[in-house]
């Protein structure tokens, strides 16, 4: 199990979803989103003021990332991504 | 449904806009203006002071933004920007 | 109306003036100078101690500015500059 | 000994896993991680208001680092890396 | 009259002078020193914990300017250089 | 003699060690190890709330250091680098 | 005569220095250190808390100094170098 530290949220990018001409949502795709992730697990939080401040995302939230604040990984044959919390830009809900 | 974090405001890309010799505003153009972008959703705002600060712009403002501070991104076949709002620099009124 | 959010000020770029020998001052180009440009709008101001400090250029000012820190865009048909107070360096009066 | 001083942390870069079809964890390559390491050892801390405080990292921890925060070396033909707190951004468990 | 805003510094760039063998210096050269300019006006100074502080440089002064720190233009046919007054390093005298 | 000032840290470059089969370390070579060095004299240390802080390394020490953070230069035909203390990372006892 | 102003110091790169077989140190060269100058004259330093602090390098003091940190200039053909006093790293006694 990866265990993000501090404020770190841990993600894997999300494949692309495209929408039929008759707005049905199909994961149709192997490409993935160069921005998008899902959730893995996030860290206890950063310390502000003396006490920890847990991440505003959640486990299997789906968001809107800055990849210029990503740090990429493989670990057992995946592709992570490590982006602290300032880097979270939105939730898609 | 795409919702920003904190600070960030999401932005579509305009369409180039022409006035015609009489005055008269068109959008006679598919090409996108590159700092013009129309408010699609604001985040919860900063925290100051403790307090959440909602940023001054709202949905369906036009807005000019400064380009070097937007994050791209394409969700379901639709191109976005998130920008923080210290980036989003005018209203078009 | 084009409005600049807080510390903002819009420009339109000056056109080049030239001395005749005789020391009357020309509007005798089309060409534009780089670094001067005439005050169109201000913004409210930025928030000092929970106050806005309404920047000192006002509306047809002619300015020097750090074209480093300005943001080009077009609307509607014209060009325009946001440039931060602090990078208005200058007034010629 | 290298004893890391502050908040730095000695780490040695990991040698690459595999997982196998039936779930097995190898380590099948001389391959080494970019971005996984297995920490050495520790510095007393950061001096934060007048006092030492720890890593959050121990000695043998399998950890992400960023790697651009680390500094590599070379000592009695073994390669190190040095990286200070804030990189160390997951742990393994 | 250009006037410079806050804590800036209106410059232009001084001509070279050389000194002879004899020991008198002359300005015997239309080349430009590169960081050496003469002041031509001054800003109201940089506001202080509420209180305006003057340069310390005053009209007239030749300076050796950090030319990095420099805006250049041109008006009226006549360059200038635009310089906050933390770029201005010393007075010759 | 060459004596830093505040919290500089005199070094010299160290040889290249190796270690033998037999666990043997011996300097068998002129290579120079690019980040690690000896300390040859330390400042006074930084002001910190209006007293002299002393670096924690001292002279002899053999350190890792951060090579990007070191000034090099050459005195007497003897090649030395200046690190500020937080270039120090590592001691190697 | 060129005065610096607050935390500036005005340096000139010395002269290549070699010593002897025997221990003599000679200025052999009229190549110019990279690193290496002798204090022309120095700024009545930094503001501190309301009070002036003088630089603690005097007058004819040789100092290695940050050169990235040096900005250089011509003055009645003679080079010199403005250094802030926190690019003076050592002093050579």
């Amino acid at each position: 199990m990866i265990k993000p530290l501090n404020d770190n949220v841990l993600l894997k990018i999300a494949t692309v979803e495209t929408k039929t001409a008759s707005g049905i949502i199909l994961n149709v795709s192997d490409k993935e989103e160069e921005n998008i992730g899902v959730v893995i697990a996030v860290g206890d939080g950063k310390i502000v003021e003396g006490k920890r401040v847990l991440p505003t995302v959640k486990e299997n939230d789906k968001v809107i990332f800055d990849k210029y604040a990503a740090i990429e990984f493989e670990y057992l044959n995946e592709k992570y991504l490590i982006v602290p919390e300032t880097g979270i830009l939105a939730v898609i809900e």
